[in-house]
């Protein structure tokens, strides 16, 4: 409880129907617990373990969510944090303040997110206000990338986005975000200049929190983080096309900069965001659970994984005390015994 | 963002009608902003400082909420707090959790708060969960000595309760709480034992909320301090009427302890309360606007601070200290210029 603190670290959690169709994404065991990944997420930033949630999210194959990363990280840093509920669609025991936000509609649906106006309005005054000197933006929101792909369609910008499986279904989402313009009556590029309507027609709550959150920042002369992947880059395209020129950074993993289906330099670039990859060198415990998913392509991202790597890395945490305190963490949620033990 | 804090100050924030009859409450500067109360005490505990909500709260004749005091010694100490949303009437910027909570009716309807026994339940199950080896309890709830008369008398306590106001309003709350009890088709003493149903009936969410969270952190082991007067007294009736019977600890101010409308040692005593009263020597600074009028009887308590007080003390923060702290926290919500600067 500092009188101001630097750095604030804000998670916008929320939840789009579009993550429900089959082979979208792997941000949950299966489609009934994915509905709580934002909450438990939530939970773990806040309070370092579950609450409310009645698992930690994992992937269908068992690698844990990145939240383990960031509360690590933050931990370590002693960060301050606050999630912004951006449409949860399932209960959170983590402290949260409110955009006005409702769980999204698939993107297939005519408007799947109604309130964006009301959202990005009460996430931009929010953002205005918040007491620190550079904000951190982070999401977690199943089925993400494919509605971040539906907006960059929407603003006419480059479609690239990242997956939290190894082999991004980078086909099925252009297929699901066609059907979504169709839905909505649009050709790609129809709402360029209006990314309000962008997020209402093809996008998901926690897109238009974090871009008004981003922009209310940056209108109060705050340093804004964009902490994350491609999500995180299309929040920045978004904060652009509403004509906020401010410097804006998108701090990401190595594990998305390496994705090639991604191309999130090139998205930076076409958005005018700096951009900062940080690599938590996991090859060294490449053989630990809460690691080894990542080298193989799993989730690579999300819950402000590259963001609190960034501010480790400023910080002069190495990556070794970083992989410590995942371990840590990890042992921690998960509650495994360490080997040998009773 | 600690592994595990060893103190959580939880709040519990939220509203009942009741506060809007003439003459119940000083809980504001007039009906309409004291609407926005809970919402600006729980922006100062978790911020410093108001985000959402219109105005710092005072009283009508100026005093300023006892949430600069909380927050100055939370400051101080580096405590953790929560905010529980209760029943907010009004947005907040702070971050809270819910208990499924709504705002409160007026005690003379015949069910004020229709949801207690899922209130109640939620902050149960919250209060057995949280990361925490000692919770602190506190309320924001205007009109909230009222109903907890009305609660004292479905148990069948002694309905000794404090006031806001320098000149308790007795006899007022008598006749309210009397009305409450026609309209509720009670006798005193009817719903002994029952607690869920005496909120039910002649209480507010913040009652319910606070009963629960310190009922399930008890049940968890954990240590609880209520922190507060006479509302967080009657929790601590509902926590034994509920049949937990672990030891529980009020910790209050000077002025609610000297205010003897207020009887809270023969409270605390009925309800095998440990009883711990702190004076912060506010007669050092007796000129100063954030401290004179509780010297006059006004506030008294609220939002904590007496449950503050009492962490300050033992953790060797001087009361000197605090108010220095207090000073500082007034002059930043206020933005009062420092007399002789421009």
């Amino acid at each position: 409880m500092p009188g101001t603190p630097d750095t604030l670290l804000a998670l916008a959690a929320g939840s789009t129907r579009t993550a429900v169709i089959d082979g979208i994404s792997a941000a949950g065991a299966d489609p009934a617990l994915m509905a709580h990944t934002p909450s438990a997420d939530a939970e773990l930033l806040a309070y370092g373990h579950t609450v409310r949630a009645p698992v930690v999210p994992v992937s269908p194959s068992g690698c844990p969510t990145p939240a383990v990363v960031t509360r690590a990280v933050g931990e370590r840093l002693g960060v301050e944090t606050l999630v912004v509920d951006a449409g949860l669609a399932e209960p959170t025991g983590a402290p949260t303040v409110g955009v006005d936000a409702s769980p999204g509609g698939d993107v297939r649906d005519e408007t799947p997110v109604p309130d964006a106006a009301d959202v990005f309005a009460a996430a931009r005054d929010l953002g205005g206000s918040l007491p620190a000197d550079r904000l951190v933006l982070a999401e977690t929101v199943p089925g993400g990338t494919t509605t971040a792909m539906g907006v960059l369609a929407a603003l006419g910008e480059r479609r690239a986005v990242s997956s939290s499986l190894p082999e991004n279904p980078l086909s099925l989402k252009e297929c699901v975000v066609d059907d979504g313009l169709a839905a909505s009556d649009l050709d790609a590029g129809d709402l360029a200049g209006d990314p309000v309507a962008a997020v209402r027609e093809m996008g998901d709550p926690v897109l238009a929190a974090v871009a008004g959150l981003a922009a209310g920042a940056l209108d109060a002369g705050t340093d804004v983080t964009l902490g994350g992947g491609t999500q995180l880059a299309t929040a920045g395209a978004l904060v652009r096309h509403a004509g906020v020129e401010a410097p804006l950074e998108l701090a990401t993993t190595s594990f998305v900069a390496e994705d090639e289906s991604a191309a999130i330099r090139d998205l930076a670039a076409d958005h005018d965001l700096e951009f900062t990859v940080t690599d938590p060198g996991f090859e060294a415990r490449e053989r630990h659970p809460a690691m080894a998913a990542y080298l193989a392509g799993e989730a690579k991202e999300g819950v402000g994984m590259g963001g609190a790597l960034a501010l480790a890395d400023e910080a002069g945490l190495g990556m070794d005390e970083v992989r410590a305190a995942v371990v840590d963490v990890y042992d921690r949620v998960t509650d495994v015994a360490p080997e040998g033990s009773a």
